[in-house]
Parts: C-alpha cells; structure tokens; sequence
C-alpha cells in the first residue's frame, strides 16, 4: 500500500487545476502583456483567477499580486515592508518558530542595520498575545507571525497579533502557506495588512504563490522590471500555474468544512494510535493545529532514517531534522518549544490530505511502531548514516 | 489561416517540454528537498536537467540556479552583484536598449547611491566597444548588457564588451532571454560571468528561467529562505518546469544550425517584402539580429492599431509603442537608435519560430500592406483608440 502522508511538504495537483493547466500550457500560450488575441485571452482569464482567489481570502483583485513561491512573497512582504516604513523606525518583530524564508529574511534585515525580536513559544508552539504587546516599541515597523506552522502545524492567534501591531503602529504580515486551502481565512476578519500563499501547498503547482497587500499599502516590488502585475512584480506572468492555483484553491474551499472534519478524524485516530508507542510524543497544540497534520518526536530515533523507513513500506513522510542537509542540527521550531536537542532529531510528521484514506492510516498505525522499534534495535554507531 | 509571429513575446511549448511538464505535474509531484522516494526522485530528475541546461552553454550544473524567469535573474545579478562588490566602487555600466528588467533595476540601484552609465548605441541598435572602454573606471564593478535585444534583435559583441569590462576588472552580465535556444552560445567561450534566460522563450512554460553565475563568483541570494539551489536561491522547485525547459532546450538546440538557416531565409524574404511598403524602415541591425526577428517602423500608423488589425487578419505579432499601457511614450530602443518620435510610434515586430511555414510568410505578406494602407487611410483622430 502506498500512503502520500507529506502533503505539508507539497501536494499532488488536484484534477481540475491539472486539466486547467495543462490546458493553457498548451493552447493559450499568449504572453499577457501583448495587445493581440491570444494575449488578451491569457490576461482575461488571469484576471478572473485573481478575482477568484481574492474573494477567497475576502480580498479584491487589486490586492492579490502573483510570485513565484511562498518563499518569495515574504521576502517581498519583509524586505519591501523594512524599506517602506524605514524612517518610522528599523525593528521588526517575528516569532522563534518561523519558516526559513521569514528568519533568513529577518537576517538579512538585520545584517542591514535593523533589529529583530524573535518572539518565544510555549511548549505547544504558540505565541503569546502579551509577549507580543511587551516586546512592540515605538520604532516597531513590521511584525510578522506564520498563521500555522509547517512542522507542527500548531496555528497562531493572528487576529489578536495583528491587532496589537496595528495599535502599535506597525504592519503586520502572515505567512499563511500551510493555512490557505486548508483553513477559512479572511484578511479583513483577521486584519493583516500582508499574507503570503503557495500554489503546491493546496492541490495547486509549484512556482506560483501569492501575495495580498492591503490596498492602502504602497509597497514597492522586490523584482524591478515591465510594468506586470501593475508594476509591482515584474516577469511575464506564469499564467497557466496562476490559473491552475485558482481552481485548485476553488476545489480545496469546496465544502471545506466537511474536509476539515473527516481529516480531523483521521488525524486525530492517527495521534492517538501512534502515542501509544513508549517514549513518543506529541508536537504542536493538542488542538489548534493543521487539520491533517499529526507531528510526532520519538526517543532514540533518528528522524531521517525513520522517514527512509516508513518510505520503504510505502509511506512518505517528513522529519524537521536537518540531518539530511549534513548539518546535525535540530529543528529550530523544536527547539524553541524546548524540546531536547536529543529528542527533536527524533522528529516524524504525517501530514494528510483529501485523498488519504481511513485504511491508509491504518497501514500507518500497523507500520510506524515496527520502524521506531527496527530503528530502536540497531546498534548506536547506525542510526545516522553520518554518523 | 492563422500565424503565430509573436515568439520573442513567449513560444508555444515542443511537444516533447509539454509532456515532460504534465507528465512531472502529475505524477512525479515530491518536493526535492524531502528524504523519501517521490521526493529523491523529483531531486536526481531536476539534477539531470541541470546538467542538461548547464552544458549547453559550456557551463558545469554547479554554476547554473533556477529563477522564476528572467526578470528575476536580470534582478539578482544587477542587485547581488552591486551588493557584492560594493567595497570596490558603485559605478554600473549598461546599454541604453536594455530590456526594463535591467533598466529598472539599475534606476533602483542609483536610488540607492550607486552610479550608472547608460551606453548609446548606433542606428543599428549596436553598442561599440569604445564607448565601453570609455566609459570604465576604476570604480566600475559591473557591466551589464544584453546578449540580443528584444524589439529589434541586434546582437551585441559579447565577447568583446566581456573581455573590456575583464581587463578593467568589473562583472560581466547578459540578459540572454531572447538568444539561448535561438543562437549558439557559450559561456567560456563569451567570458561572461553571469547570464540570465527564460524558458518561455525557447519552446519551455512560463514561470521559469536560469541564471549562470561563474563558478568562482559567490553572488549573495536575492530571495533568502531554505537551502534550496545550493542556498542561492530559497522556494520549493518548480521541478516540473525545471525539467521542461530543459526538454525545450534540448529541441531549441538540436540541429540548430538548420533551423537558424530555414528561419533566416524565411525572415529575410519577409523583411525584403515588407520595406517594399512605401514610408517602412527595417529596425535594427540588418545582418547582426536574431535569425526569426524581423522589426520595422511605418510612417503615419499607431504600433498598437497595427497589431490589433492583423490580429483581426489571423497574424499575431507585437508593438514597441507603450500606447497599451495608458503611456504615449515611444518604445525607448527605437529612441535610442535615433528613430523620431513619430516613427517610433509606427513599430511592428514579426517574431517567427520553427513551426512557422512559408505561406505563412505568404499571408503576413499580403495582408501587411493592406493594414497599413487602411490605417494611414483613416482619419487622424482615430489612429489611437485614446486619442
């Protein structure tokens, strides 16, 4: 049996947004910047599918602005916001347990003369409201807090943030990657002036991601060139990829509610299942988490070898452990819930989606105690091929 | 019948890009950056194409990154290279035809204390090696000119300005968008330390492009995040246009000499029965221009009432008139080849690719002049639909 359990990392596309885009790959091939037909065609349809996805987030099309991948639309959000509002001050405030391309953002900002606060979390993941109100100063021009986490899937109190650096004064800007497609989002409910999306992350291709501006917001573009996107991004636009995002994001809202509730189940059967097994434990918020994220740090384990294993019976996976990168570094999200560097390396995340089913976690249940307890029985020197 | 002219705008996808790309959007959907199966399979697939793409411009896979497309590539090199070397000088050469990706890049840098030279070029759209060795300084760290420009299709001495800005021991970069696929380039042999591309030029989707940074150069990130491209450039892959660009590549580039021999013929006749039209001007250099570009200014026609009654005619073609963009201004290539401001505004582009037959060039033939006889027919308030 195969079981795809990392649809965190990225997701198979969904049928529609395939069919969509193999469709103006092929045949509506016109740049969208032309004046003839077929580039008029390419634009038309761009637009209904920015349309689409920004009354998704309760937005409207002038605030949706296409990029090439999640990652881009926060260096755009974070570099752009630190330029725009650099007379008003140079501190940035992010949370400990951000995705890279917020915190190597943050670094570059830093190595440019502006301080960033990097918020804690408690023991679930999460961000305290209060944390945030003591740490914003008068010189704080950006906060930037991810709506959920990639390797734990714990989600952020958002609204409550960008509340308190509205008051303050300052932007506020989510990474919303893991939440769009799997979460009912709405930037005017949760009042963010900036969100990042990512097309792969919800049945969508990869290289196309999003990112909302609110309408007051002049921020300048983080790549210069023609006059696409209204200035703002240049490039000629991925037109097929945008209009695959579109209906991919249609598919993934589609009677959300009833996807959100079955994959809770079976995420929740999953969790459940798996912490029976001796020195495993449960990482992220019991219950404000990813609906079908079910993320795990096991004793004794290397994560990267688990991941291979569950891989050879069949079931894809991912750990937070950067051994695979050759640094023997623990997640920096594990770590700053205080999680034991020992114990962090041992990291397993099973992320579900739609097409998962009820028997594919039962393969699960059968398969991830053998591996942890194969992996237990091996001698020490052979738990990391590195080592 | 129908005639595709607008290639340099963006290509139909070969056959071959098209099925790699759906056949990797489908099934093979792994993020190259995890552990498992799917995933290390995505990753040795996009190595492949690497080495693929890399070798044929003379380069080895560790000097070649994906971008988004080749605006992002003009604006990393120009940004990452003034950032690098910014200790050594601030002064940037470039030419005064460059697509805007660069030009507006290097306005950002001058907004940012940098200085920059903007070469002319003759009536052929040529820059001389002259103006370029007098231009340099001791504190020029960057020359930045593109390989073939996209309105006219001059070609530039590469080699030559490469060696110039060498031996006055600044960067090199070429906006080779509209050459790779079309012509045969080397990156050794031209002495080039960075060159960008796009993939949607040369028969692969949009949404990706390349740059080529020199193995001893250690250009810092434009998009900083996870480690992806070696830690250069941060966003899941875009795998599956990764692999067809470089199927696209390899179809540009097999039996390239024929192809360029077939669209050149089929280019000059077009030329030859176009400036028979009275008041026509070629645009451009008359030998040194890309094999498929024809380009011509009429006098007394709007650039973008041309397109548009051709399009009407079944021919899609381009305009350097900005009349589209809600601006007046005339294309500023033409303006700086010392084309009147008129003229200029009279200017149509044929693009021709592989797939484009002689009867093609029939029917652009016939109904050219008659579309221009009809608009210099009408009376003059109606030549622009904003005037």
């Amino acid at each position: 049996m195969q079981v795809y359990a990392d649809h965190a990392a990225t997701t198979p596309m969904s049928s529609s947004a395939f069919k969509t885009m193999c469709s103006y790959l092929r045949d509506n091939y016109g740049n969208p910047s032309g004046v003839h037909s077929l580039s008029q065609n390419a634009r038309m349809a761009m637009e209904d599918a920015r349309t689409g996805i920004a009354s998704a987030i309760g937005a409207t099309k002038n605030e949706l602005f296409f990029t090439s991948n999640g990652s881009e639309a926060d260096n755009w959000a974070i570099k752009s916001a630190a330029e725009l509002m650099k007379e008003k001050g140079k501190h940035v405030i992010t949370s400990s347990i951000e995705h890279h391309a917020v915190l190597s953002t943050c670094k570059y900002l830093e190595e440019r003369g502006y301080e960033v606060t990097y918020l804690p979390v408690d023991a679930n993941g999460q961000v305290s409201v209060d944390s945030l109100k003591e740490a914003m100063r008068k010189d704080t021009i950006l906060v930037s807090v991810m709506m959920a986490n990639n390797e734990v899937g714990t989600i952020q109190p958002i609204k409550e943030l960008a509340s308190v650096a509205k008051e303050g004064g300052a932007l506020f800007h989510t990474d919303a990657v893991q939440a769009i497609g799997h979460l009912s989002v709405g930037v005017n409910e949760l009042g963010v002036d900036m969100l990042s999306m990512s097309g792969h992350k919800f049945g969508g291709p990869k290289g196309i991601g999003a990112l909302y501006i609110r309408r007051e917001l002049k921020l300048p573009p983080l790549i210069h060139g023609g006059g696409q996107e209204r200035g703002r991004r240049a490039g000629t636009e991925n037109v097929a990829a945008i209009l695959a995002m579109a209906a991919a994001l249609e598919d993934s809202l589609d009677r959300l509610d009833e996807k959100v509730e079955r994959l809770r189940k079976m995420r929740d059967r999953l969790i459940a299942g798996v912490i029976k097994i001796d020195g495993s434990v449960l990482t992220g918020h019991p219950c404000e988490r990813l609906p079908g994220l079910a993320s795990f740090v096991f004793e004794g384990i290397e994560g990267e070898s688990a991941v291979l294993m569950l891989d050879y019976r069949g079931i894809q996976t991912s750990t937070g452990s950067a051994c695979s990168t050759g640094s023997l570094e623990a997640s920096h999200v594990l770590r700053a819930m205080g999680i034991p560097n020992g114990l962090a390396h041992g990291s397993i995340r099973f992320s579900l989606g739609a097409e998962n089913t009820e028997e594919q976690i039962d393969h699960i249940l059968v398969q991830t105690p053998l591996v942890v307890e194969r992996l237990r029985s091996l001698p020490p020197l052979c738990t990391c091929g590195r080592k």
